[in-house]
């Protein structure tokens, strides 16, 4: 294990995944709550909201009274995403209170792009310009591209590596037309396809080919996999994970069947505390931050530490004497 | 992975170890059409009852009758567990229908010990030459040794490596005087303390300790990390686990906190299929065990694969190119 970095960098994406999934009621107020509660847990990034149309997308109408209700705290980028340039236009109207990010999303398969967004791999790519051209108005001169399905996918089956390559080869072509650099490399594992053999394979790849630029991966525990997932990007160097406050976004055990949340935030940060790799988030104000996702949705969510506990606590006990 | 086994063995645990945790009742109808779906899958070894007072575990009064109620398979072998002399009068008294092993439990720590059994640890071991010459009075002239609390312990902490090979090793030496070989090494990870480089660490020291004698790891999952540790574990070599249909055993979002299950029966079935390891279990067989498992328990288990399905079902489809 002699390649894990020694500091990881995590991204809450539990608010912007989970919230649009949910069934019941969750006001503004809980939302608020619930992201401010990540802001004091040491995260230094949380992607919140989604400015994407409220007609497909209602949860997600009250993103500009999120913004303005948080409390911000220093040193944390709070970020959000859209999918076209109206959602664009409504983020960047907010810049002040947000951090923008240059992202283009693609898929590794057609069939996933479009039933998502009602266009193949190449028509997303070639709207990767006009793209670029926005983002440089905004001051940014690259594009953060996510690889989504890049493991595999329902409708298209096992992904090979050499098509997630390509992909990413023609996204930095077309964006190096148009005057922008691949700033980072996002890789998704949409649909929960990935295992610890691919994983290292994919990861290898991707970073002998770009070797300067920072890989971040984005998995979904769909089929228990993605710890150990996690463990094979560690092992192969990888420092950037999303992870999704007690699991949220979607929840295996009502009617989102197959939609299982990405890896839980509170169990990676376990997992790093027990390999040694800082993360700079405290685990037993996560695991707060995790209780309070459950009551806020009213259901029970996927993450394991919110029931078993911080071991330093047991270890501290232990120490002190006092049995547990 | 290049030490992965080409092939691994799978303990069912599942009924043994779940049904004393339900709050509800279960039938015994229920109960035996749980091992009987169980005896369908491929699984070659189910642990279905407990021979223990029915003052302590009422649950398991009935395990003459589940013993005479199962339909067994041909090939399967059907275990039990005891604690003391009476429970394995009871079981030798089956031994026609039953798998009897000659399994002596010890854990690590002495005050886990002590709260399980009221003994220390070598006050246990100094029960083994009875326990050695009970056992070879029914022909069997070895002992399975199983370390409870293996990788740590909530009243003592972290368990050292050296405190595990000193306990084995004076189980090898009690056993030899005895009469007995130390047949087989089981690595509890009783309360969930283990990760996986502690995985590697601990049944490295122990295989270079006892080359020849077959470990079998016995994983709860109750911080996430049990998936993770069989990857290490078979990065190791270990080709030996105990698992639990849909990770039964303990329900982390009920009453039962901190006490979850061992690592799912089908999730690592599923693992095994991606990582090209043969287990010889129907993983679609072993989904609906899980499905029906949390129909006889009545509430949400933690398996993932009963919601997210067997991807060579979605990769079958899109070869058929009918997508999802």
């Amino acid at each position: 294990m002699s390649d894990m970095p020694a500091r990881v960098t995590i991204k809450e994406v539990g608010p912007r995944e989970g919230f649009q999934f949910e069934k019941g009621p969750i006001t503004l107020e809980q939302k608020i709550g619930l992201v401010d509660a990540l802001s004091d847990t040491g995260l230094r990034t949380i992607e919140f909201t989604s400015f994407v149309s409220p007609k497909w997308v209602p949860h997600m109408a009250d993103a500009e009274q999120m913004v303005a209700g948080i409390t911000r705290a220093p040193g944390v980028a709070y970020e959000a995403i859209w999918l076209n340039e109206a959602g664009l236009a409504r983020a960047a109207a907010l810049r002040e209170s947000l951090a923008l990010r240059p992202m283009f999303g693609v898929a590794a398969s057609d069939e996933f792009m479009r039933k998502n967004t009602n266009r193949t791999v190449d028509e997303k790519i070639a709207e990767l310009p006009g793209w670029a051209a926005r983002y440089q108005a905004l001051g940014m001169d690259w594009i953060d591209a996510g690889v989504m399905a890049a493991f595999g996918c329902n409708y298209e089956g096992d992904v090979p590596t050499e098509r997630v390559l390509s992909v990413l080869e023609t996204v930095e072509s077309r964006a190096a037309e148009a005057g922008s650099r691949l700033g980072g490399i996002g890789l998704a594992d949409t649909m929960g396809w990935a295992n610890p053999r691919q994983i290292k394979r994919l990861v290898g790849a991707v970073r002998d080919r770009w070797p300067a630029v920072p890989v971040k991966l984005h998995l979904h525990d769909t089929r228990a996999l993605a710890i150990a997932n996690v463990v094979a990007a560690l092992e192969m160097g990888v420092d950037r994970f999303d992870s999704a406050v007690a699991g949220m976004g979607g929840c295996p055990f009502a009617a989102h069947k197959g939609a299982a949340g990405n890896v839980t935030t509170e169990d990676l940060v376990f997992l790093c505390q027990e390999l040694g790799v800082e993360t700079g988030v405290d685990l037993d104000a996560m695991i707060a931050a995790g209780r309070l996702a459950e009551q806020v949705v009213g259901h029970p969510l996927p993450g394991k530490l919110k029931s078993g506990g911080n071991l330093d606590t047991y270890r501290a006990r232990a120490r002190a004497g006092a049995g547990a």
